[in-house]
């Protein structure tokens, strides 16, 4: 997405250690009218392909899960993140380690928001090591329903969390992917 | 808001301990076209009043504070919570007590996403004791920001957190004042 591209060269800020900080319009305050234009690319992307579901989970993944639901047509449901491990029986639950913050998560979604007759499709902020991706997916197994694809706003692609997927044969579509960034600049993959 | 109190008939669950259970549409599925309603109902209540900022809490306060700033056409941002007690420089913090997960957080907002130019509505799920709302008007007030008002989905007005804040002359709308509810029935505030 030509347009995001152009956003996180404007607005993005490359941190040490890998961090692209795009807090100005993706991650703590929110660029309403450009999000939805995300949504409006992933609704573009999955066209026809009948959605019943999207996931995501939180904080930052909602805003675009919800401008995506909003576009396409349908609810979506957002997976809490739960540091204790007394899980009660009628949640889908799934652990992610966290590079960012070091720590484990069990991500949950209540069982009654996801069934075998869903068609999901999955949505994050970023994409980096894949370690919440692989959490959704293992969430909507868990539940039997159809995964249709995968589409973060930025793939962070020298982490290869993305192709480790596909590589699996998972669609994986990302608006935009870093190739590299460094203090000189930022490069995305070309198409 | 009729649409949004027949909705809290019709799918609210009442749980022990003055729990009102709303995931099916607000708290973990997102119902986005009733979501969107809701953005809707605030830019109504707001008209004219010049806002630039909403201000929310992560994470189930960012959807409908979402929906408002797309309606209302202006940013949104979402303050953190943060357990540690280490907060550096450039940012605004505020401590909220929080009855229901018995713990006390830091919320935190940069400061570059908060000026003395902006002028505030603050956007959250539920309000019951406030003490969520006060943290945010707190942010406000540091950042030296005009406050137009705090409108919440779901007020329990039997907890009078609501009508603490109207009385020191803060302008509180809620969507929806529950007055009380029980095993029997979910009453509301009359207009």
């Amino acid at each position: 997405m030509k347009a995001l591209e152009n956003k996180i060269l404007s607005d993005g800020v490359v941190l040490e250690g890998n961090v692209l900080k795009v807090g100005s319009f993706l991650n703590q305050q929110l660029d309403v009218d450009f999000i939805m234009e995300m949504g409006e690319e992933i609704s573009r992307i999955y066209n026809n392909d009948g959605a019943t579901k999207i996931l995501t989970v939180e904080s930052s993944g909602i805003p675009i899960a919800f401008a995506a639901g909003v576009k396409i047509g349908c609810p979506v449901v957002f997976a809490k993140k739960n540091k204790s491990a007394n899980v009660s029986g009628d949640v889908f639950c799934s652990s992610v380690y966290s590079f960012t913050h070091k720590t484990t998560n069990n991500i949950i979604v209540a069982k009654e928001f996801l069934s075998s007759d869903d068609r999901v499709i999955i949505v994050d902020d970023f994409l980096a090591n894949g370690k919440a991706l692989i959490g959704l997916i293992d969430i909507v197994k868990q539940a039997g329903a159809t995964l249709i694809g995968c589409t973060c706003a930025i793939e962070k692609g020298f982490q290869h969390g993305g192709d480790e997927l596909r590589k699996q044969g998972i669609r994986v579509e990302s608006l935009a992917i870093v190739e590299e960034m460094n203090s000189s600049g930022i490069y995305f993959r070309c198409n």
